[in-house]
């Protein structure tokens, strides 16, 4: 036995030159761009880029792209008999819904990136991937380059795990990063979070936390089984954060972090939210900083899993979708095993959080319905209570929420210790 | 569209009972017994275990096992047509070897967390897989509940990996960890881990780095296809760790830890190496601490990926054991596809190294073919060398650093930051 024994094998042997996959690519973005070099780079994805679709045809490209694989119509690819696999990477989801259920009603398996579209429409594409037996894969859609979808897919397909949770949206972590560690006032991380490319011109999508949102629906659907839609879910980004908040949490000696999770209350029940948290030292996202993003896996009898990685930008995303690729040449689809389950947990918002509210002009520990208040602080500038109310009051009170000179954030695992 | 929509999808609709998978399980240790109970737990398993071969069936059990399913015959498990699957979890590696072979030509596929039966036969059980179209699943045996060999197989599937590096011992971990984290001698750390329960009787195998080797030998044949037999590799443990040491870390601001990793040191070589290395706070193993594994695996285009969590124990490993279970289920089997790669890298040990070497008696400096001494300290109780050595020249003077005067550490990333 030597270590070239494995090589000479008859399955270790080069073979024949393996099929190639013919990739029809929407989307010449930052992330398309990406996919195009890294299938470059990889010697042995056996992929070819046969055409690219983008909106304009005449915008200048880097000179690495054939000028002859471009077109700006969606059916040079839909109907192109050669193309086996459509990568979908454009920013419109509305286009994106469109592109992706075209595909997969001609059959054609497609992998996709556009988290805001999946989570929208997650049981129809599921129904359509039946239906027309073929695959939509998605990894890259979650968390960039951590694994996540995948392994809560295939290697968590039991009914041990108990919650997710994480740091899923690099720009708001970037800019959350920025003022606890670096001492940053919130302006000038948010300039600086969209100088580095982090955070789109209009950052509401991320800062507001919709983009983890859309990627906590995505991971629910493989964590238990379950669908929930977005506008039943409580959100709530950082965009209201002041030096105040700040300051709160530092003198607990925690951060703020904006988390999203995914948590079973009981063996029947599972909640879900995105919302700021003061998350202390001995907690593994306290140290997922800058544009990372951390996830944690828990499970009765494993305990806790953590995984980190980039969660964003060009080659991070574009190497997850080229597992996904590489994965349809082995004929790799989601089964949606969960949902065949018996008892698939159902969602609840009736459980107990306790939250820090800052408020001016809203006087929130009036208007929302505390079952209990523990702390309540009044000053001519600063004022805020720490108490406990149900989700679902926090839910139907949302709109509370939206003055500018209202914050909340919540005290982890509050619902949980109680048990 | 509402939450319960997957739920009425005729594949998400209950059908009729799922069939089970009748399991053979050899050994009811720690493990066997985890197993026995994380599958009582998990609900949606559809696992049972059938028989259970132990040594000694006299033994008194737990209240929870069945005397029934007891025997000590292996051929009660081997030669019954109704079992499906065997897992085997025994300690004795030359046994595993012989049930799994056994089972493997007979066609029933198997589950192992024998990491050094594995290590050791892995290139004929690959064979025997094949011949006999059957699997063997063994994701227990690598870093216990993190799923690493499934991942590095599956969603790390292409040439883009440049290197797993990581802490996949618990017990040389954790009292590493009660020396650099709570000051404590060497022999008070071994004696609680010892009574912890995370160091065997024997701890040869934990703290001089075998079990971490045979854990690296795994997951190259995953991570890069490539296969190298256990005494082609340079391995060193942390038994003759002593204070001056430990002194030496802390003044670097360093731990030290023992650390395993393979690296791409160019595209068509790798090396690798298990041994005690300096690892400062900007690393992400830096803060494994206690009885956790850590691995982080880098690559070109997606950077580092960061897998945190329990690394043995009876019940992670046995949540690990079911995740296999549960993915026969499904007919996964592991396909070793970089092993048909046309361009594997080799294994090299021509890489230089930037060691630190304690001795006494011994007189490593002119012993060791060092290429260059850049620190060397003598006083009467206490001498070392920093030095740049080649890892070959290492490997070829090993039986030097068998006398427990000796000690060496490794600086991280020289041969990778000369490039």
């Amino acid at each position: 036995m030597n270590d070239t024994y494995l090589q000479n094998t008859p399955a270790g042997k080069p073979g024949p030159t393996p099929e190639i996959i013919r990739i029809g690519l929407f989307g010449l973005g930052t992330v398309g761009t990406g996919i195009f070099e890294v299938i470059g780079k990889a010697r042995n994805a056996h992929a070819e880029i046969r055409r690219i679709c983008v909106r304009d045809i005449s915008k200048p490209r880097g000179n690495d792209i054939p000028q002859a694989l471009l077109t700006d119509r969606p059916e040079d690819i839909l109907e192109d008999p050669e193309i086996d696999l459509v990568v979908e990477v454009i920013d419109n989801p509305d286009a994106a819904f469109r592109i992706v259920t075209a595909a997969l009603c001609k059959g054609i398996p497609v992998v996709s990136g556009n988290k805001t579209m999946i989570a929208r429409h997650l049981p129809e594409l599921i129904e359509l991937q039946r239906r027309h037996k073929t695959a939509l894969l998605y990894d890259a859609s979650s968390c960039g380059s951590i694994p996540v979808i995948r392994n809560l897919e295939e290697y968590y397909d039991n009914d041990l795990l108990l919650e997710v949770k994480g740091i899923l949206n690099g720009s708001s972590n970037y800019i959350l990063s920025r003022i606890f560690d670096h001492d940053e006032p919130y302006a000038e991380a948010l300039a600086k979070a969209q100088k580095a490319g982090f955070a789109e011109s209009d950052p509401t999508y991320d800062i507001e936390g919709f983009d983890s949102l859309f990627k906590l629906i995505i991971i629910t659907v493989h964590a238990l089984g379950a669908y929930v839609s977005p506008e039943k879910i409580f959100t709530f980004g950082i965009s209201h954060l002041d030096e105040a908040d700040i300051r709160y949490a530092r003198e607990k000696r925690t951060k703020i972090k904006l988390v999203a999770q995914v948590v079973k209350v009981n063996p029947d029940e599972f909640t879900m939210f995105v919302m700021p948290e003061f998350v202390d030292r001995s907690k593994y996202i306290y140290s997922v900083d800058d544009e990372y993003n951390g996830v944690v896996i828990r499970g009765e009898c494993y305990d806790r899993q953590f995984m980190f990685g980039k969660g964003a930008g060009s080659l991070p995303t574009a190497s997850s979708i080229l597992s996904d690729v590489m994965a349809r040449r082995h004929g790799y689809r989601y089964e949606y095993k969960k949902m065949g389950y018996l008892d698939i947990p159902s969602y609840t918002t009736d459980v107990p959080l306790k939250i820090y509210a800052r408020y001016s002009t809203t006087d929130l520990p009036s208007l929302l319905p505390f079952r209990e208040i523990q702390e309540s602080y009044v000053s001519p500038g600063y004022k805020y209570v720490v108490g406990e109310i149900l989700l679902s009051d926090l839910i139907a009170n949302r709109h509370l929420l939206d003055a500018p000179d209202t914050f909340v954030s919540n005290f982890p695992r509050f619902f949980l210790d109680r048990d």
